[in-house]
C-alpha cells in the first residue's frame, strides 16, 4: 500500500511531497526524476515562467546513498520564483491589494466561496498547475520502480485543437524517438507544423488551446485491480488519478469513445499461438472487468484549453461585486505537451500502487523476483 | 462520511449492501427505490432475464418505521433466478462441468488467472452487471436524500451506436417527461425509431450495441469537493464512480471532448444580474478546479457494447488450452438504457458523500437546514 | 487488503456483514464459525437471552460449495427474538411509547443527542453487544484462515472483579483444555469457585461485574506491521480493534502495565541457539516498534462491568426532562467470558488483515505457500 | 476530514509533515508550536541530545501571514545534528561499517528482517522517538485550533516506576501551574524528589525507567465519534493514536483498569441541576459507547522504560550471526515527561479530526460558530 500527500503553493517556498510505503532496496536515480521534471517544463507553447524554474528535486528522507530504506520519502522542489514573492506571501493578506476578479474556468470563484479568505490569490496559489511538478516527481519515482520490473509508461500528444496526430505503438523505439524529440510530442511533422502555427497565432490573439494525450502502459501483468468491489477496478482508479490532473476533462480507455463498433467488433478476439494467449486487437485498452489483461493499457485524456486568456471575456469582481472583464495572469498558450508528461507520471503512481496490492513488497528485490516469477507462470497457457 | 460495500453473485441467493454513515431522521420511500430498480430493468434491448427478475429491495436495518436511525442500512435484493441455480452453486464446483471458454471483453480471463478457482463460472457471477442492481439501490437511497435538499440527478441516452439524440436541458419538465416515457430514454422520436430498428437487426444477427449516456445534476451548491489534494476533486471522484460501472469505458465533463474550442470560448463567462452570478455557458460541466461551481454538473459516460455476442468470434478454452469460438451466455442486446439509470444512482452516492463532507449530517433535519441556509447565503453576491 | 462493514440491530431481523478481499480457494468450515458463535454465547453469568438465541451463520455470497471465490462474503445471523419485536420495530416509532430514561454507562444519552430520533430504543438497538455476534463471525472466518497458516489465537479470563486467574501459556494443550472446559475460561478451580459465588451474589443484588481477558497469538511471522508511519503499527491497529469492542476500557501489551520494571529488565534479551534467535522473556508482548517480532503477541483487555444494573442509581429521563432512577433492560451479570471469545475473533480480523498487507494474495494456496516459505527463511539466522 | 503523513530520520536533514484538510482563516501562532516542541524537549531524565536540538518549526505552505488558507500545511523541523551525520548518511551504506547488533526492545531486529537493507542504522533512524517531534508539531497546530473552540488538552505524569503521583483535576489552574513548572510534571514535591533520585541512580547504573501519563481533555461536546461502526468509536481511535507513540504499551480510559468496581459503582450516575445534566463521577472517562458524553475525556497511557540501556544484556549480532552483549546508543534515562507532552499533542490531532467529522468546516469562523451554537443547544436539557 503506497500513498502520498503533496503540499505547496505556486509561488511559495517549495513544493513538497511525502510518499509512504515504497519498497526498500531500490536505487533511486535522481537525475531521472529531474529529467521527468525537465520534460514537463518543455514543449512548444509554454510560457515565460518555465524560463525561471528549472525544477530539481531533493530527497530529504527515506533513502541512504540513494537506496530506499522503506522509510517514507520527502521530496522537495524549491520554487525559484519564491524570492520575488516572499514579502508578498508572508505579509498578512490584509496588508496588500486583494484579488477579487475571478477568472472563469479556474478555481477562483469556487475557492473564494469555499475557503473565504477574502483574496483569490490564496486560491490561485494552490489550484495552479504548478502542483503537477511535485506530483510528477512522485510519479517519477514510481516510474523508475516500474521500469525495473519491465512496466513502461509512455505518452504522446494525440491532438491539439482539431489537429489529430493520432495513436500509435509507443513501444516501437523508432516511433517513440521521433515523438520524444518533437516539441509537441507528435509523430507527423506536417501536423506538427500546423499546430505550431496555430499556437503562434493563438499567442498573438491572447488565446489558448486544448487537446488530447495518449498514454500507453506496457508490461502490467494479468490480474492487477479487481472486480470484486467497485473501488478496486483499475480503470476506475486510473480514471480518478487522471481526472484529478488540472485541465483534464475527459478520460477514455482503448476505443471507449468509438460507439459505432458493435460487440463482435469491440471484443478483442483471443487465440493461442506457441502456448501464449494473443489478442487480435486491443479495443478494450488492456482492461477487462476492471482488471489488467496483459495487453497494453491504452488511455486518452482530454485537456481543456488553459483558462488564462488575454482576450477579453465577461467576468465578475467578487470583492467589489461588479461586472468586469477578465483578469489575466501569466500562463502558457497550450499545456497539452506538459500534460502528456504529467499524466505518464500520475499513471505511474497508480499502476505501482495497484501492482503492489497484488505482490508483497517490503523489499524491492523480493518484489521484482515475485513479479518476474508470476509473469513467467501466467505467460504460457 | 458515508461508505458502502456490496456483495452477491448474479445467480446467488441475494445481492446485499451495507451503507454506513447516513443521517438519521430521513424517511425512506422504499417504493421509490423499487421504482429506480424497475427503471433499471426496462429499456428497449433488454434480454430475457429481465422478465424473471422484478427487483424489490428489503431494508433490514438502519430504519424504524422507514425513518433512518443513523445505524447502518442493510439492503437486500433477492435473486429470483436463484431457485434454478441453487443446487449448481451450492455443490462443490468440482462436481459439475467447469467453464473454461473465456468470453473476450468480459472478466473471464482475468478472473480465471487472478483467483484461480478453476471455473470461469465463479468470475461471471461477480463481474455480471447484475451487481448494478444493488448499487442502484444504494444510490437510490442517496438520490432521495438529495432530492429533499433540492439536488436532482437526471439522465438520458445521448447516443446509441452512431445515432445521436444529443444533450438537452433535463430540468425542463416537458422535455424530461418525453425522455422518461421513451423506451430508449431519447427525446427525438425519429432517432428512436432508427435505433429500435438497429437493435432489432442486431438481435437477429446476434450482436450488441454501445452508446453514451448524458447525466445532469442540478442544485449542488458551490464548494463541494476540493482542489487542496488530488483525491478530493469532485470530478475525479465522480469519474472513478462512473468508470467503475460495468461497460463504461470513457467519461467526460461538460464539453470536455470538444478540443476545438479555444480558451476564450471554453471559459464560462460570468456576470452579475440581480445580485446573482450567472454564467453564459456551461462548457466546464459545473466543475472548476475539482469543485462544484453551482452550475449543473454535466457528464457523459460511454458504454461499450455488451461483450456477450452470439456471433462467432475467436476465443480460447483456458482449461482445455485450445483455440475455440466464443461461448454465449444470455444477455441483452443493448445496455445503454439501464446504464443511464444505474449511472444516475451511482452519481447520487458520490454527490451525497461529498455534500456530506461539507455539511454536518448526523441528523437529516440539521443537514437540510444547513444546506438551505448556505445556499441562501452564497446565492446573492 | 481486507475490510468489512457490519449492520443490524439487537432485535432486528438479522445481523449482517460483508467482508471484502479474502483470498480465493479457501474452504470455509461453517461449523467452526458456529462453534465460535456458540462459545460466545456460553459462560457463567450470561443472562436469559442466550437461551433464545442459538446463533447460526449463513454465508450468502463469496463461496461455492464452501470454497471462497475471491468475491465478497455476506454473513447473515438471524435474530430469533425478532419475531417478538417485529411489530414494534416496524411501526413508526411515533406510534408507541418512547424510551427517555438513559442508562448511565450505555450509549443512551450520547445517541439520543447525536442522532435525535427521540427514542433511546434506536440507540440501544445498535450499541448493544449483540453486534459482537456478527463481528465474531467475521473474525471466525479470519481465524480459520490464520490457523491454516499456523497462526493461532487463544484467550482466557485473566481476572474477574478482584480475583486473578492470571496469564499462562495458552499453547500448552493440557492447560488450554482446562480453560476451554471452564465455564469462566479460568485455569484455577478454586478461583473459579470464588468467582462463581461472586457472580451469583451479584445476580441476586442486581449488580454486574467486570474483569480482564488475556489473548495470546502464536505464529505471526516477524515483520507484520510497520514503524514507517504511525497508522501502520500493529499494536496501534490491534489496540483500536480491541478498544472498539463493547465494554473494553483498557488494553495492554505484554507487561505494559508493569512500570516497576527497569529497561534492563523489560528488554527481552536475545540469543542464538541452534541457529535460531530466542528470547529470554516476552515482556514486550511480541511487538517491537509496532512490528511483530516472532514471539507470541500477548494482550490483556479490560472489560468494565455491564452498565445494565437492577440496582437503583440516579438517572435522567431525557424526554420528560426530569430526575429519575435507572431503567433496567435484560442483561448478563458478567460479560468477561463472552468478551474473551469476541476478542479472539476481533484480533483474528486485524492479524489477518496485516499479514495480508505483507503477503498480499488473491489466492489462498499462494498465500499459504508464501508465508511458509518466508517463515522457513527467517527462522534460521 | 483531516489527515497527515510525516517523514524524516533521526539524524536526517529534517523531519517533515504534510497536514491536509485544516479549516481556513485560522491564525496559527508559531511560537506556541515551538513552545510545545520545547516542552517536549524538557524534563528531568532527558539525555544529551536535547542540548543539541532546540526544535523550531517552519511552516512552508498552507498559510499566508500565519492565517491558514485551506491549503495543505508543510511543517519542517531541521535536525541540527544532521551536520555531524551528513557524510555518513549520504554515502552508500556499503561504504562504512554496518550495525548488526540488535538492541532488544527497539525495532532493530524487526526492521532488519522486514526491510533487509543490511544495516540496522536504517531502522534506528526511523524507529527513533525523534519522530515524535514532528508529530507533536502536527498536534500542536490542532491543539491551538481546539483551544479556540474551548477544547483543552492537558497532561501530567501519573507515575514513574512504582512511584505514584496520581490523577487530579488538570483544569484547576493552580494545580496545573505546579505541574507545568515541575521538571517531572508531578504535583507532589515529595514524590518528585524520590523520582529524581531514582532517575539519578538509574543514570549511574546505565538503566532506564518507565511510568504512566494521565491526559485529560475538557470541552469535547456530546456526540463526537459514533457507535454505528467499530472504526468510528472515539476511544478506539484515540487508543490507536496513543498506542502508536513510541514506548506506549498500554492505554486506559477513566477507571478502565479498576475491575474491582461493580456495575452500580462504575456507572456514572446522572442528574439534572439547573437544567443541565451532571454526572456524579467520571469512571467511564468521558466516553460512552465510543462517543463523547460531554465529561472530561480521561486517559492513562503506560510508557515502557527506554530500551537503550548501558547495562549489559544478552543480544545478537544479526550480521555476524553470533551472540553478543547489547549495543548502547545515546538516549534518555526516562522518557515519561516528554511522552506526556507528545501524547497531549497526538490526542489533539485525533480529537480535532473527529470533531471535524461532526462539524465539517472549510472555514474556521463557521466551524467555531457551529460548535458554539451546538454546545449552547445541548447544554440545557
Amino acid at each position: 500500500m503506497i500513498r502520498f500527500l503533496d503540499a505547496g503553493e505556486s509561488h511559495g517556498k517549495a513544493l513538497v511531497a511525502i510518499i509512504e510505503g515504497l519498497p526498500s532496496n531500490f536505487y533511486i536515480d535522481i537525475d531521472k526524476i529531474n529529467e521527468e521534471l525537465g520534460r514537463r517544463q518543455q514543449g512548444y507553447g509554454r510560457g515565460e515562467r518555465m524560463k525561471i524554474e528549472k525544477d530539481k528535486v531533493e530527497i530529504w528522507s527515506g533513502i541512504r546513498g540513494n537506496k530506499t530504506t522503506g522509510n517514507p520519502l520527502t521530496l522537495v522542489i524549491y520554487n525559484k520564483d519564491y524570492e520575488n514573492w516572499k514579502d508578498f506571501l508572508h505579509r498578512e493578506a490584509e496588508k496588500h491589494e486583494k484579488i477579487g476578479i475571478m477568472r472563469p474556468g479556474h478555481g477562483d470563484m469556487v475557492g473564494f466561496y469555499k475557503y473565504k479568505t477574502g483574496d483569490i490569490r490564496d486560491v490561485i496559489e494552490r489550484t495552479s498547475a504548478r502542483e503537477t511538478a511535485i506530483r510528477s516527481a512522485v510519479g517519477a519515482v514510481c516510474k523508475q520502480i516500474l521500469e525495473e520490473v519491465d512496466i513502461l509508461i509512455r505518452s504522446k500528444v494525440e491532438s491539439i485543437e482539431k489537429y489529430q496526430d493520432g495513436k500509435m505503438n509507443l513501444f516501437d523505439e523508432y516511433t517513440y524517438s521521433i515523438i520524444q524529440n518533437s516539441p509537441l510530442r507528435c509523430y507527423n511533422k506536417s501536423i506538427e507544423e500546423v499546430i505550431k502555427k496555430e499556437i503562434d497565432r493563438c499567442k498573438l490573439e491572447g488565446d489558448t488551446l486544448g487537446g488530447s494525450v495518449y498514454i500507453s502502459i506496457k508490461g502490467v501483468p494479468i490480474g492487477v485491480g479487481s472486480y470484486t468491489q467497485w473501488d478496486r477496478k483499475l480503470d476506475a482508479i486510473l480514471s480518478m488519478g487522471m481526472m484529478s490532473v488540472q485541465a483534464v476533462k475527459a478520460v477514455s480507455f482503448g476505443d471507449g469513445l468509438n460507439t459505432s463498433l458493435k460487440g463482435s467488433e469491440f471484443n478483442d478476439e483471443a487465440y493461442i499461438k506457441q502456448q501464449v494467449i494473443h489478442r487480435k486487437s486491443n479495443h478494450g485498452g488492456g482492461i477487462e472487468a476492471g482488471v489488467s489483461n496483459g495487453e497494453n493499457i491504452d488511455i486518452t485524456a482530454y485537456i481543456k484549453p488553459i483558462p488564462s486568456v488575454k482576450k477579453e471575456i465577461a467576468s465578475v469582481d467578487l470583492i467589489k461585486k461588479q461586472n468586469v472583464t477578465n483578469r489575466y495572469e501569466r500562463s502558457d498558450v497550450c499545456a497539452v505537451v506538459p500534460a502528456s508528461v504529467v499524466l505518464e507520471n500520475v499513471c505511474a503512481f497508480h499502476i505501482l500502487a495497484e501492482v503492489m496490492n497484488k505482490f508483497p513488497s517490503d523489499d524491492f528485490i523480493d518484489f521484482k523476483h515475485m513479479i518476474k516469477e508470476y509473469k513467467e507462470k501466467v505467460k504460457k497457457i
